[in-house]
Parts: C-alpha cells; structure tokens; sequence
C-alpha cells in the first residue's frame, strides 16, 4: 500500500478506489508536538474504542468514514479530503479554554460550546471564528452549519454512551472530510487521545495522564475500553 | 466630576444623571501596551473625528452614546455598562489577522469579517467566538447577533463616508455599552486610533504610524479630519 499521510499517531495509506488504510501508531505527542513518547499497546487501544464508537455513531445514522476494522493496527475507511479543522466540543472547561479564557476547571458548560482551530503547525493551530473559515475558504457558511449540527449530534450521543459505563465526556475534538461526490464525513478516531473523560471522582482516563504525567495512560485507556467492550 | 475610569488614551467622568464625560488623552499605546507614548494634540484630533463620525452614523439610523462635544477635549456622551468585547470588522486583511492567519496583508475580505477579543488585559484580550461570549455570559446569543447587525451597518456607513475623502476603510475596533434601561449603544470612540485608513496607494493614515514607526501620526490624524470637515 503507498502511504499518503504520517500524523503524529496514525499513518494512512491507499488501499483501493476511494478507500485508505489508517493505521495507529504508538506514538503519543502533546503541546503542539514539544512533548513525545511512544507508549506501546496505545494505537491497539485507540484503534479498538475508535471502532466501537464510530459502530455505534453510523448506527445512529451520524455518516462517518468508517469501513470497519482490519486488524488490531488497520481501519478500512472511505477517502476523503480532509478539511483542515479541529471541531471541539466542550461540556465542561478544561485543558486550553481555562488557560485561554480564564474560566475555571470543572465549570459547567450549557449549553455546549463549539470552537474551530486551524489545522496549522506552522502558525500553532489558531482558534478561528465562522467568518475567518469562509474567508479563508475552508468551508462555506452552510458546510460550517452542517459540521457544526453533527459535532453537536456527536456530543449527544458520546455523552449517552459514555454515561453507561459511568465516565463523563468533559471534552472532544472532532474531524471531517469530504469525500469525492462532496458528503461530508466524519473522519479521523475517537478515542482517549482526543477526548476528555472523568469519572464521577474527577480522574481522568484520557491522554491529560500523559500531558500531565499523572498516572499510567494504558491502563486509563485499557479501563474505558473493557467498559464500553462489556456495555455493547 | 468624579472620574471613574481611566483607560489607554481617555478618561471618563461621571457628569450628570445618566451621563458621562470623555476626555481624550494624548497618550498612545500599542502592542498590548508594551509600546507607550504621548503625542501632543492626538486627544484633540481623535474628540473631533469622533464627533463628526458618531453625528453621522446617529443621522443614518445607528444609536451611539454621543451627546454632543463639549470642548476641544471632552464629548458628553450617555452612561452605560460596556460589554468587554472589542468588535473587529475588517474588510482588507492587515494587522493581527495577518500574523495569526497567515492571510496575505491586503487581501480584500468578501463579506467582510466580525471578530470579538475579550477585553481583558491580564489574558491578552483573547479571540473569542460566539459559544465561547455566551459561556462566559459576556453577551446573550440575541445581544450578539444585533451588536454584530449593528457592527456590519456600522461599516456599510463608514466604508461610504470615507469613500469620499478617498480613504479606503481597512478595518476598525468598536464597543458596545448597554444602558440601565437594557438598550444597546455603540460607544467608545471612532478614529485613527482604532480605524486601519488607507489611501488609494495603501499609504497609512492612522495609529500604524505610530505602531510601525512609519510616519507622522498627527500629519496623518490632521489629513484625515482635514477632509472630513471639508466634505461634512
């Protein structure tokens, strides 16, 4: 398979007409890449929970770009281009908007915020508003309301599941991408790299053990997906 | 008169029921104000572009805190509660939306884009978009959606007005303040200080004079107003 693309956890390869091949790597980066580790058993985790919760997202009729899953490393999905946003939804304040906007940890948002960061190394991946991803050409004003909608669908039925097994979906970022025939997909994975989960104590099951180093990250991850494994 | 708030470059007293009086300072700041300097008569130049621009947009429909120009230094203008945003529409890319977007300065803006900044010092005055004002309560979704009505009609009447004198309008800061009776009105003031002013060869007539070190702030001031007044 050519490889297309190598991220900083996953690399995508072609693999047939209109489809690639994601595979997750070990690799875990944190503060726009200044910190780095590779943390063996991670791209297992996240590739597992990622195919849990897209099943679960296309059965609730959110389209996503997920085929289904290879082996414990590969994802078959549909190729899309990918629009170069980071779609986060927020439930509660944590991580870079307490730091930014001086709002408390922990504070309740309600309802949701959405915000759009710039998928942009070079200028540090900047917060942008709805007028500034039509300028800059990156969606139109009605794609940006539909990717908006489906993030806001996405946070509905996370936060469901996520209750189930007893954790909290404190935050999460999304992706989408376009495919050919120009639907928008949701892409990308879900899983304990890019969401925040909380149990109802406040411990964090999510990658902030390793931004933070406070705890053992494979055993955050390895908890949430046996959970979500025994609540299918 | 008691004073009750200084700022970079005015000082406002309370002078009267309901009312305000603004006195304009000499003093300039940029770069968050790590850039400082006095700049004699620059207060006397900004009451009275101030004074023509809000007499024109309150003829044309915009409700402002204008009263009326007292002196050569001071507006008597009504008392309000400012919103801590600081409204950026923008319809030629300069400035911060340059550096932090990687957008070419002089790109033409089509629509033209809103922007809000917290005002607040200690964060920086931080890019905020609209969940993010609601979440803090800065502003409710509805106060929103006519400060940015307001904003947007605001630069329709000021894009025609310096059209006029041959000045191109590349963007401009404005505030919004609420009265005891829960309306909004456009206040702080309008002129070089928070207007980008270009003429047809993209030659500076305002504050980046001083913030680039690129010319002579008050020949740049006086020019403007010069014109101004000829064509009221």
């Amino acid at each position: 398979m050519e490889q297309i693309y190598e991220g900083k956890a996953k690399l995508v390869f072609a693999s047939g007409e209109g489809e690639v091949t994601i595979r997750f790597k070990d690799d875990a980066t944190a503060g726009n890449g200044l910190k780095k580790a590779s943390i063996g058993g991670k791209g297992i985790l996240n590739n597992r929970m990622t195919t849990i919760l897209f099943e679960y997202l296309e059965g609730n009729g959110v389209p996503t770009h997920f085929i289904e899953q290879v082996d414990e490393r590969d994802l078959r999905c549909t190729r899309t281009t990918v629009i170069p946003l980071e779609v986060i939804v927020r439930n509660i304040a944590a991580g870079s908007l307490v730091k930014r906007l001086g709002i408390e940890r922990g504070t309740v948002l309600d309802p949701p915020t959405v915000e759009y960061s710039y998928k942009n190394d070079a200028l540090g991946d900047p917060l942008l508003n709805d007028d500034h991803i039509v300028a800059l050409g990156i969606a139109s004003k009605d794609e940006l309301a539909h990717i908006r909608k489906q993030a806001l669908l996405v946070n509905e039925l996370l936060l469901l599941r996520f209750a189930t097994i007893g954790m909290k979906l404190v935050d999460f970022k999304l992706e989408f991408g376009k495919t050919k025939e120009g639907t928008i997909l949701l892409v990308d994975e879900i899983s304990g790299d890019n969401c925040r989960l909380w149990n109802k104590e406040g411990t964090s099951f999510d990658k902030d053990r390793f931004r933070e180093d406070s705890g053992d990250l494979i055993e955050g991850y390895n908890t949430i997906l046996r959970l979500l494994e025994e609540s299918i």
